[in-house]
């Protein structure tokens, strides 16, 4: 399949997941609204948790660019900035939430692939940092962004805050003074 | 209501929404499990939304005790244990996960009364070091709270991964000590 039908595809099926959450998705409304072919895409993706799980990963709509900004705290901080935009703005907001949301009920629609692949892109910035000797080999990576990227979770998603301009500063500096 | 039966209400609306999510509960399905009328509920509670708000703040199944161990570090290993067992262990974890997934993609089921509740609580572990002189009383309570709650949910709900045993040992050090 051409890659620009394929991103068409993705966009439907976030848009419609955000509009009309897990339990209003359908491979017959994708197709309708990106103009495909239900078989078409049915012979790509063989359920809609599969199609879902797949643009999730690799939708633009979604897309994700490590941070570099040539220290690690300038690196934390625009990844807990990116959660922000990603959980607070739209249309991020409302694709993560809804299909973020539904993975937790219905563990065939695979959101481990989601995190995953960030995370093996988020890798780099502690290799990075390791190499510049800012931060300790023996130090976990996925502990870091869990503790940050659910503090964005736990702050947006389910207290319903708003995050202070300050916020990602606030919490990378938690971690990297202690407090 | 007597209090005995208001928990045994509670009780079956949380077991309930454990059992068939957000959508498949039902006042009617928690009258008839309860055995109590359909209209003494909606006398006290006036929707589905709102009787499932309560049952997550006042049902003794997801009881929070704050912990009080002597220390900030002991304290914040005990709390991120809490959360483990909340969320990994049934039948808390099926009700945290249906109910706080569905508070998402429900704005009137009021999930932050919940948190909100626990973080009343939660408070007294942080006036506490502040007392011994273990924490400076600029740091905030409600990010170290996000910071290692909003970990466990990452790790456990999300990427769908087993917690080590010294998670919660090595999320409060990360804080505590800087990485």
């Amino acid at each position: 399949m051409a890659p620009r039908k394929q991103q068409e595809i993705f966009d439907a099926t976030l848009r419609l997941v955000a509009e009309k959450g897990y339990d209003g998705l359908t491979v017959e409304g994708v197709a309708e609204r990106s103009g495909v072919n239900k078989t078409t895409i049915y012979r790509w993706w063989p359920s809609k948790a599969a199609l879902l799980g797949a643009a999730l990963v690799e939708s633009d709509l979604l897309g994700f660019d490590t941070p570099d900004t040539g220290s690690l705290r300038g690196d934390l901080v625009a990844l807990v900035e990116g959660v922000r935009r990603l959980l607070t703005e739209p249309p991020g907001s409302d694709i993560a939430v809804a299909a973020l949301g539904a993975a937790v009920r219905h563990p065939e629609l695979d959101a481990r692939r989601f995190f995953a692949d960030r995370f093996a892109r988020e890798r780099e910035i502690f290799e990075r940092a390791v190499g510049r000797g800012e931060l300790a080999a023996t130090v976990d990576p996925m502990l870091v962004v869990d503790l940050l990227a659910g503090a964005v979770w736990m702050r947006s998603v389910f207290r319903g805050l708003r995050l202070d301009d300050d916020f990602a500063t606030d919490a990378v500096a938690a971690l990297l003074d202690g407090i």
